[in-house]
């Protein structure tokens, strides 16, 4: 890639139907079809995409779950090379064991290049998944070098610092937020941690969250594309639901750290005194 | 203090003049007084409130610094005894070895409690400043556990995140934010990265920044009192300047991690990956 060159980054904020893999999927190949047509070189859909959320049980999840060679991320892979992009996009995985995992695959035109499990779990998730054990994953792509992490992954600054120093340039989270109480008037909080984690790591971030009421949870639907100054690119419309948001993202801009004549935000870290 | 007492909180918004030590610790003392009139029993004043902030070089700042012993800090705790309140305040402080340190005091009724130096500086201020050395201030007061930091310092969640460790409820932070692009109708990224610092801590948040052009130095003007949950409780008004924002707050929130029936933003820190 050119070294200024820039790339279309496009989130696909979708309403998965709780339970129906397979008409997700469907869905979710539409949505990744759609931005592509609209330019897409990099494109990232919700957490657990496929199966959607909130599960009664284990039981209901192991209906929904698949190893990373299943057909859902085999098709999404299968995406990913007929349109030429990187697809990034969150689903329930099987695991050798047989612990399930709440995972994102990104897989580029080569195939499959990163499964990431969330490690850090949110509420209920603690009873159903196992969590992940490693750091972000953390990808050199045709668009860049690509971070990916999942939804309450971002609540910890540590993480986006880790992806950060990995290198990352854009980071990629799927999401399923579910809403909570805010003030009126506010931009949702969940998408003021993305500004901020993009401001203080200098790098893109781009999360796909998702909307549609399931089983009494509503969501945020708080998608957004943000530059490493911390001012979005795009946001989701709240009185939308689905939706897809597209934004000229440029990697190279993300590894320049300074922020001021004499200030990077890397090398100003004060790591005798982080304990 | 009541473990469910709500204190009142004060911001004060100041134009200190370039050099004018004398004037400048007269307004502060103002607006200690305004704030205390208003209920307030904590009262956060902006980064080098006594002396402005663009100066032309290391004569100009010298003539302005002073040890902590000296009149600046002194009248500022005389003020919290007065009031009966905690006051931290920016003042280039002067230090025993003869280098300048850009420092803040924390005073209550009881005295000078605590005089903590901006670990990480901003641009040009490396030229002027020694840096500190210690880790953020966090102190016991009669209002909660009040922790302290300085401006740029705010950008380095590791550095928030540490005195949320010690155990700090309500963080303070004067600040002086030059003035940066940014994109229309978007509020100030200084105070979004605020509000994040809130959220992922679950601490009270309040900055005191400055306005005033000096030297062709616009400021951002944004001051703000945030909650544990990330929402601003106050926030400076962008078309007014000086300004006196109150918020009541209470710290017990604060000790509180938990975010839903089953997280904790503490507990749930992976450790064990963070390296």
């Amino acid at each position: 890639m050119r070294d200024d060159a820039a790339v279309t980054v496009a989130v696909c904020q979708l309403a998965p139907v709780l339970g129906d893999v397979e008409g997700n999927v469907a869905r979710a190949l539409a949505a990744v079809a759609g931005a592509a047509a609209a330019g897409a070189r990099l494109v990232v859909l919700p957490e657990l995409v496929s199966s959607g959320y909130a599960f009664s049980g284990p039981d209901e999840l192991a209906r929904c779950a698949e190893p990373p060679g299943g057909p859902t991320v085999t098709r999404l892979a299968a995406a990913a090379r007929a349109h030429g992009a990187v697809v990034v996009a969150g689903f329930p995985e099987l695991a050798d064991g047989g612990e399930m995992c709440n995972s994102a695959v990104l897989a580029d035109p080569s195939g499959v290049r990163a499964v990431y499990r969330k490690a850090h779990l949110w509420d209920r998730e603690k009873a159903l998944f196992t969590a992940g054990s490693a750091p972000p994953a953390v990808v050199d792509t045709g668009v860049g070098r690509v971070g990916v992490m999942v939804c309450y992954d971002l609540r910890f600054p540590e993480w986006l610092r880790l992806a950060t120093l990995d290198g990352a340039e854009i980071v990629c989270a799927p999401a399923n937020w579910p809403a909570e109480p805010r003030t009126a008037g506010e931009r949702p909080v969940e998408v003021v941690r993305l500004q901020a984690s993009a401001s203080v790591n200098h790098v893109y971030v781009a999360a796909a969250d998702r909307v549609g009421r399931e089983r009494g949870v509503d969501w945020v639907g708080g998608s957004a594309i943000v530059a490493p100054d911390g001012y979005p690119l795009a946001v989701a419309d709240p009185a939308r639901g689905e939706q897809l948001l597209t934004a000229e993202c440029r990697p190279a801009a993300a590894r320049d750290k300074r922020v001021s004549p004499h200030n990077d935000v890397l090398a100003d870290r004060r790591l005798d005194l982080y304990g």
